[in-house]
């Protein structure tokens, strides 16, 4: 393939995505969950998955079956991110604040209490994502969530990947149910008779679970982020070797056709090594089809100083991104945007997508100006308590009357005052 | 007025909302300022706010005046205030995680940054919430947002309550545009030539506002929550002293037609008394026919046990929630679903929302059940990073390269295996 060096006026504009169409779609299949609960389910699994179940969990037995199918090898790796990907999201759980008196006799403090009910939805088709069920569910049990249920549809036979059972078995997760697509949010969103309904949806999935994730979040339901095509940014100087660059832009180009791949780099020469390690890399991938259809729409761009390249990192703010140069240092410290970092020659996108401890549910599409990643903290709520005595109303009540009476909230005022009254009434008394 | 005691089987159901009937307005002001800017905003400020403005941004005379024009008693009240909600805010604030080595070689960690650029929407309307500008401004000081507007409706002079004006300049907020509604939620998205485009949207208002933040959402700007009535749960037993509980019903009741208001007690007495006292204090109030108007819909519910009262609680997950009992220990170790909680006789909501120096941004409509209400935390986004050396890959590789295989993803193996081989290369040259 041939790509052009760009410069650094170069517009990494991503293509706007058009979810009006998808709306109806997912409008009547929700409809028809609603009324029509565990039978609706049934018929849309029959319709997309070519399937017809009467009954969605998953049995033990279907588990147990699935762990020792699993291979030795598989486990064994499973098992090494488990640990990983549980150490580090262990290292994010902030129990909350300390009591703090803000005034004498005013104590404000905030506890850490973890969402009850959250589903977690992995998506089937040609690769079981196990490592989603890692994802999700290692955080979901730190968090301390009660009910942690786990959507994904079933193959032609029904059957789900042992892989993601023996994932979902390591992270606690007993309630598995054979559904996809629309009908799987909808079903968590209402809740069916066999499957409960939660607070909050987590996982991938393909443009018609997105637009059903944003339907659910309009009804009430809690989503973990808004989802675009994935996407990494790479940037590199002569420090770097060609050929894992090259390998990290088509690690991210394999994921879909809509894929997003930015190359950056003080030296073209640099530039034109990984496009010709590209092309030494390309035919030897299965997926190189959609790679292909990717990298069509790949950057390459050469900025010649650091600081307009941080700008760009910033304006862009990728998924993922790779700092590979001799200056890693000033472009993490003047990071503002990205989902996670990775430094390094030795640090491959991959690495974080299944086993170094990150977490690979990131913010894409430039969400990563308002939006972290899926970390412990998305499975927590945090609750603020405040507790006055009488002297802390003293020290702060008139204040409260002050400001609700020039709010116009009179009640506001008189909720103050009426105790600050009793307050008076007993110490003259004393 | 009347009211009826309720028994544990009362249903606590919230009116459902409907926003469909907004939606058309909504798009239709949204698309004309994507087309039109600041020429759409003034049409729409002369239409809904009665005021011709050719220019949206309030100068620095017009806050030098503010700050003198308001009162000193209440400068002082904003000042106290400011202070307690800093300090309560400061404590929140989590700078990420240290290094942690999941594994040898491979450290990870997370770092909080801001947000650059938010957006804080204040309304105006017959109260000025000044309040509101302290509950959203200090925490994105304390998080360290580059770049904070906010937007409050003119006057039909045109002018901004100066208490709003003196509150943002003690946040430090100096880009303040008079434009109200739902252009202001379209300004803040899209961007005009005065106002800039931000990547997140905080603060209340009324249907048309809230409506705007969701349809803001789904075109990709982060909102703080979503939004629905304000509402308080208060707790009480004979411990409690009627009065007060009257006065915190009332309070929230004052706030709007549709707040909700529900008292559970093991006393069919003490909620008696409490119903007494609504009634005495009722009359004086300057907002009762709109408190009465919430009243109708409030609930007075008999639970004779903690338990059946703690699953009422994590039931409805209130947005406030108001703890005056011997037992309140109880409800404290087992409440899941709460926004805020006030403990005991001389902890009145208002102090929550004024002074206290928790934040009164609270999830609504059974939001608590997957949301916080605002905190430092709403202002900063958290970047993951990971560092892995050769050593550091070597450990974790082969896991990375059968994970990725087994799920598909040729070229993310690929992205190790040449890593991989260059490291026992240079090994085997040693």
């Amino acid at each position: 393939m041939k790509f052009d060096i760009l410069d650094k006026t170069a517009s990494l504009k991503r293509p706007s995505l058009d979810k009006e169409e998808l709306q109806e779609t997912v409008a009547q299949v929700f409809k028809d969950v609603a009324q029509n609960t565990d039978k609706a389910v049934q018929k849309y699994t029959e319709l997309f998955d070519g399937i017809r179940l009467t009954s969605l969990q998953v049995t033990t037995e279907e588990i147990a079956e699935a762990v020792t199918k699993t291979e030795a090898d598989l486990k064994q790796a499973i098992d090494l991110a488990y640990q990983n990907i549980k150490t580090f999201h262990e290292a994010q759980y902030t129990p909350g604040t300390p009591v703090v008196e803000t005034a004498e006799g005013v104590s404000c403090w905030q506890e850490t209490r973890p969402i009850q009910k959250v589903g977690i939805y992995v998506p089937g088709g040609s690769a079981p994502l196990f490592s989603t069920v890692l994802m999700l569910g290692i955080p979901a049990q730190i968090a301390g969530c009660k009910e942690v249920i786990l959507c994904t549809p079933p193959d032609k036979n029904g059957q789900i990947n042992p892989a993601i059972l023996y994932a979902a078995q390591n992270v606690g997760i007993e309630k598995i149910f054979k559904v996809g697509g629309i009908q799987a949010i909808a079903a968590m969103t209402y809740g069916t008779q066999e499957i409960p309904k939660v607070y909050k949806i987590f996982g991938p999935g393909n443009q018609y679970v997105t637009a059903a994730k944003q339907y659910a979040l309009n009804l009430g339901v809690a989503i973990d982020m808004p989802a675009g095509p994935s996407e990494v940014m790479v940037v590199a100087d002569e420090t770097a070797v060609p050929a894992f660059v090259a390998s990290d832009l088509l690690s991210q180009a394999e994921h879909g056709p809509d894929s997003q791949v930015v190359c950056i780099s003080n030296s073209k020469e640099f530039l034109s090594e990984v496009i010709d390690q590209i092309n030494v890399q390309l035919p030897g991938l299965s997926r190189q089809d959609i790679a292909r259809k990717a990298l069509e729409n790949s950057k390459f761009v050469y900025i010649d100083n650091p600081q307009d390249t941080i700008d760009k990192i910033n304006d862009y703010a990728p998924e993922h991104l790779i700092l590979s140069t001799a200056d890693n240092d000033f472009y993490l410290k003047n990071l503002c945007n990205a989902g996670s970092v990775f430094i390094g020659n030795y640090t491959p996108e991959s690495a974080g997508d299944y086993a170094s401890g990150t977490n690979h549910t990131l913010p894409t599409n430039g969400f990563a100006k308002a939006y972290s990643g899926v970390g412990t903290d998305s499975f927590v709520k945090k609750i603020s308590f405040q507790k006055i005595t009488a002297e802390g109303l003293k020290n702060i009540g008139k204040a409260i009357e002050i400001m609700a009476a020039k709010e116009g909230l009179q009640a506001h005022k008189n909720a103050v005052s009426l105790r600050l009254e009793e307050v008076n009434k007993i110490e003259g008394v004393k």
